[in-house]
């Protein structure tokens, strides 16, 4: 059987169409209920950390406040979409505090239906619509959750398309043409679609009594229907009243059709028209409208289950599937699809999802034979398309051929899969391990911004946040990170995080010159380390009295093995002042004489007007628990999530290189040795992160003297955002005029070291970063 | 005759303070009278561009709405004291419009009494104290000006002396005992610091009646007293009613005196006291109770007349030797000088001024002989004080001899030297052409601020602005031409003239980026060059859809003497363009393609919400006159005072170099060539100023739509400060969606280039910085 239009594809090969005809962008639009510890459907209210409901166009509710709906940008690649669906789950995964996405298109354990709260809306519209569904459908049926799979081909692409192969129709009317002609195949073969992605074979028993009582159970605690493997599209998932038939020759008969159902009360509006497949435009705001006047923008192909075999609930391999299954209705040969052919749809489809695909398929015209040779015909065909048009399309070939298992092997197909794993467990146990599994790989990977590991990640946890709370963002240069970010009309362009509008550029000219800085530092009475550069025994002598109160180190510029250094305490002797720069001035012309800063060195973030987060590093370390060799220890200690390699994380390994070696063997130790327990051995002397040093969380400790000096030297240099780093003698004791100096204020301080230290609590640098360029949440 | 004080000398140079005896603080005050182009008082009020009369802390009036004082900040050399007081006669002088400096202490043309406008004052008690003046002593006698020589030590010179050679009394007693010491002895010795500085025998015949009639004249038209060297210093001259006698001997009792004197109504307040020298405190508010409590900051010495020889009415010649003279003073035995003594120094000072030096002194101690032979005495002696106690003193050295020679020989002296010159003219044409000449030599470096010249010419212009309004400033680090600006409680941290706090961070880093720079432009809806890189052809060949309709180059990355290169006109062919990819691909793997910019560059300099100014380059050229080789022609444009050499001038020499020689050869001239009368020769392809470029003025040509346009990039990018350059098709047509493009948008454009083009008004560009930052004048 040749399904192909042969002659078609030969045309785009000849034209070299064929390259672009897989240029595409993907958008994922996914509910998933929120439950909780129980698998209990949450009565709670959807997180105010999403901001509006309405407003952010990441994180949004659907029918129900418990059903929360990720909506992810329209990408140029899969890869791209796939990532971003990952990273909206991660952000919301981290926000649920004790509870859980749900990872099946069919609900957990739901009340008794008017106990199922409808989602809270400003809009009373919205609200009447959706007491409306409730009333009409029931509250349980509108909790099945599934995802909506976009698509819409390269401009560029459908503009040579028509003017290759255009009859003298406008644009417009062409590429509905196009859109059209592949919804029919889409819908005529969504039978197919549905029984390779289909992944919602058993319900909870508090689902739909009319269904739970026609299901089957083994435990009476959860249902199935024998061979259905997606219950969500069968006639008890989420269908229309009735079946209603709508030409799909043209927008123009389609809007019309549709127009006749509203205004027959057949039909709520456009939206409630339950397709498997959807015809969308570019604004959505009125959808008929738009269709009839600007056409088609994207396909919106709603069939697609939940699959808790994956954390977002769909692989890549079925996002290319569903990809190249959409080029095949395209180069498919067309057929009439009215009402009867649309009825014949529905058997089929009803037919794949309960029976499966060994009984014969329903069909008057090409599609004859058993739905499994038709299936395997399908198959075949889009490989040919692959092979014929795809140059480097190995990868899809090799898809391709997992399907064509799951149709020889229906036991491979993920309903099959799933109502085995729950047969051996129950439907709850089974979802509820699956949900903490993906929320335990979220909190894991909770740093990082899937699909933006490239960034810093410091700007990789500012998008995130902003993802969260709805604020748009666009990558202008993303070697740079540089970053916009829109709300409404407000725009921000930020680079590196922490460079942004709310700094003015004089004040990063100030932190980023040492001389202003003391300067600035010193005119506001905040104390930094003296200082002075010597070219002559005699200043250095005339300079005593300005420095004989205070602890000094002396010199010289250029210092080998520390050679002609000398360290005084308070209180030293004219003599010995003058012996020290004697011998300083014997290594060098010049002779530095700096103030001698004791204590600890803490870093300060302040933002605004507050303190962020305050950290102090240790070098790397490891603590002898008695048993493991110092070697053990930094291997076990490497296994943190929050370390790895080239700054790619929050923390770094610990490395077993020669510096580490040295520094053991110095200090008489060696990678053999096994420390006591609680004895700690340090493997460098410099507390660099990058060399794997910890981070200390002391935000909580820090006197809150320190914390106004901090925030004062932010204002003496007009900051906003300023890194302060302080030498503090004692945090016992609150700041005076000599226990403390404020040795560097830095403009681009990193944030993702305060929101994951490795002691200590996420300080939220990256909602403050937020809150003070657009205001706080809900703002 | 031994004067100095020799045990004192030998302790000094026991403890080794001689050295930081020459230490110091150095301030200048000086009044000029404005006259119009005949050398008439100007009756016009103070120009506003000083703003402020009482806030500014440069320029002032004094008594006369018509008399500038300029002050000098205190500087620790005098050679920066010099260079400010130049700066402000430079700043002063080019805000008068046909006005000018009167370059000598006695008065210009005056009208009647009456008719002297006495300056203008918001504090009624300033203006009553002026009137009080008035009344007492006349207006006239208030016109007379002068020069006020500020002078203290090195406070840890004092301290040092303070711990050496003190007898228990505390700090303040201490140090008012030096400069009481200093005071008596500088009265005692005036008369021959006014003999040597005396400038002001003439004077005008509109001067006083009364000393009009006891003067002698050639012409009837100027006066003067046989002899007399300081009419401002003498009975005609600037003095109490009558002699007024106080004590010196501490400063408890000068306060109790003075007070006393006000409490009789002699004087109207502390301010009437003329005495030549005068004690004066850190605040100044209020002097005699700041005296007595704090003691005295710093000395005055008032009887320095302006000296007409001199740009700036003092040499720095003058002011060592005052320098020197009152070490002298201090190093000297110290004598009584009560009632008595104060009589004695009256008669010396009348003598001198009004005989000369030839006549026996009036004394009673140590000072015998004719005046002559104690002058010489007191060289003789400031010379020994030089030699012993200052190793690098040779340069004062020959400063005191050349001072020696104005004793032996008269004529040397300033009055002499100027009114010989008077006689050989007029008093007015005589001081009427050195105001013109000084106020042309303050044109002609009207673009440097003297003593700032190591500073970037944008940072100089924008000091010099900022001291005109009265606006202070220090330099934080003069390196990086790192200002603080302070005008009241408001400070302005600005580097480099254009990075000020005005400009957010993102603005700079967005005009940093030339991604995001287009990104921004193209969103504002403002035109930029279009442009990709090609790694393959057929990549080239699938954007040639996006470039047909526009010009471009297409070209090697890199590029060898322009091989492989192709430039189109719009509607090329797609032949012709893939041609043009494949020859350029022969030679790099990556080819960039560019829409090729026609038109002129200009550089539009936006200043908050309009366009300051815009310029046009051109490459270094010279026209012909029919008479003048090529040669010759150059040397004569180097002439014009704005070029120079290494960027401290708004505008470099043209070079007579090999690249300038090998243009001229590949365009068939030569050095030696003489060009016709108007005939354009050029030197160079480029256009940059620095290799002798020409900068056109064209704000007032350029089209409002551009000048739109420019503010609209700014704006694009958040800027308050920038450097837009645009390439424009024709200035005579507005601008289309096409006509133009903006090439580059600079976050620090020189303003320098926009106040001294080539051809052109000054666009006041440091002027409009300052209004941005402090609100317009006088606001």
């Amino acid at each position: 059987m040749d399904l192909l239009n042969r002659e078609f594809i030969q045309q785009l090969m000849d034209k070299s169409l064929h390259n672009d005809l897989f240029l595409g962008h993907f958008g994922l639009e996914k509910e998933n209920a929120r439950v909780d510890h129980e698998g209990k459907l949450a009565l709670t209210p959807h997180p105010e950390a999403f901001g509006s409901k309405t407003e952010n166009p990441y994180i949004q509710t659907d029918f129900s406040e418990s059903q929360i709906e990720m909506i992810t940008p329209s990408f140029g690649s899969i890869e791209e979409t796939y990532r971003f669906m990952e990273a909206l789950q991660d952000i919301v995964s981290l926000e649920l505090k004790g509870e859980y996405l749900w990872p099946s298109s069919n609900p957990p354990i739901l009340p008794e239906d008017e106990q199922i709260p409808i989602a809270r809306m400003n809009d009373p519209l919205a609200v009447k619509y959706r007491h409306e569904l409730a009333d009409k459908y029931g509250r349980k049926k509108q909790l099945l959750s599934g995802i909506h799979y976009n698509f819409s081909f390269d401009e560029r692409f459908l503009r040579k398309l028509h003017e290759t192969f255009g009859h003298g129709e406008d644009y417009k009317d062409y590429k509905d043409s196009i859109y059209f002609k592949i919804t029919r195949n889409l819908l005529r073969y969504r039978w197919l679609l549905i029984y390779l992605t289909g992944a919602s074979p058993v319900f909870d028993k508090t689902y739909i009594e009319k269904c739970v009582s026609m299901g089957k159970s083994d435990d009476k605690m959860s249902y199935y229907f024998l061979n259905m493997n997606s219950l969500r599209n069968s006639a008890c998932g989420y269908r229309n009243e009735k079946p209603l038939y709508v030409s799909y020759d043209s927008a123009r008969d389609y809007v019309q059709d549709l127009n006749a159902l509203i205004q027959q009360e057949e039909l709520l509006s456009a939206r409630e028209f339950y397709s498997p497949v959807r015809l969308k435009t570019a604004k959505g705001l009125n959808p008929l409208q738009e269709l009839a006047e600007d056409g088609v923008a994207y396909l919106e192909l709603r069939m697609i289950d939940l699959n808790p075999l994956h954390k977002i609930g769909i692989s890549k391999d079925t996002m290319y599937f569903i990809h190249l299954f959409i080029l095949f209705m395209l180069l498919k040969k067309d057929e009439t699809f009215g009402t009867e052919e649309q009825k014949i749809a529905d058997l089929n489809h009803d037919q794949a999802i309960v029976e499966g695909i060994e009984g014969s398929l329903n069909d008057s015209q090409d599609c004859r034979g058993t739905m499994k040779e038709m299936a395997l015909t399908c198959i075949r065909e889009m490989q040919e398309m692959v092979r014929l048009l795809h140059p480097q399309g190995e990868e899809l070939l090799l898809i391709l051929n997992r399907e064509k298992e799951k149709i020889l092997h229906p036991e491979l197909g993920f309903a099959f899969r799933i109502k085995s794993d729950i047969q051996k467990s129950t439907y709850m146990k089974y979802h509820l391990a699956k949900a903490k599994a993906y929320a335990e790989e979220s909190v894991k990977s909770g740093y990082r911004f899937a699909g933006y590991e490239d960034l810093e990640l410091s700007t990789q946890l500012l998008l995130k946040a902003a993802v969260k709370r709805g604020i748009t963002f666009k990558l202008i240069d993303r070697d740079e990170n540089f970053v916009v970010l829109t709300k409404g009309n407000h725009k921000e362009y930020i680079k590196q995080a922490t460079k942004t509008s709310l700094d003015s550029y004089s004040t990063v000219l100030i932190m980023e010159n040492k001389i202003v800085t003391k300067e600035v530092l010193k005119e506001r009475g905040i104390r930094v380390p003296d200082g002075d550069a010597f070219r002559s025994l005699k200043e250095a002598i005339a300079a005593y009295e300005k420095y004989d109160d205070k602890a000094i180190v002396i010199k010289p510029k250029s210092t080998n093995f520390g050679l002609g250094i000398t360290i005084f305490n308070r209180g030293f002797s004219k003599e010995d002042y003058q012996k020290a720069f004697e011998m300083a001035f014997e290594h060098d012309r010049t002779v530095l004489l700096e103030e001698f800063m004791t204590g600890k060195e803490y870093r300060f973030l302040v933002m605004g007007d507050e303190v962020a987060g305050v950290l102090h590093r240790v070098p790397a370390n490891v603590v002898g628990d008695g048993v493991h060799t110092i070697e053990q220890l930094v291997h076990e200690k490497n296994k943190d999530p929050l370390r790895g390699f080239g700054y790619k994380t929050p923390l770094e390994n610990i490395q077993l290189g020669d510096a580490e070696e040295m520094f053991l063997k110095n200090h008489n130790h060696h990678w053999g040795e096994v420390p006591s327990l609680g004895q700690i051995i340090y493997l460098r002397e410099n507390s660099n992160i990058s060399t794997g040093g910890d981070s200390l969380d002391y935000t909580d400790d820090m006197p809150a003297s320190y914390k106004a000096l901090a925030v004062e030297s932010a204002k003496a240099a007009g900051a906003t955002f300023c890194g302060v780093d302080m030498m503090i003698d004692d945090l016992t004791s609150e700041a005076s005029d000599f226990n403390y100096s404020v040795i560097e204020i830095n403009f681009n301080p990193a944030i993702h070291i305060h929101c994951y230290p490795y002691k200590g609590k996420n300080r939220k640098a990256d909602e403050k970063l937020l809150d003070l360029l657009f205001g706080e949440v809900n703002n």
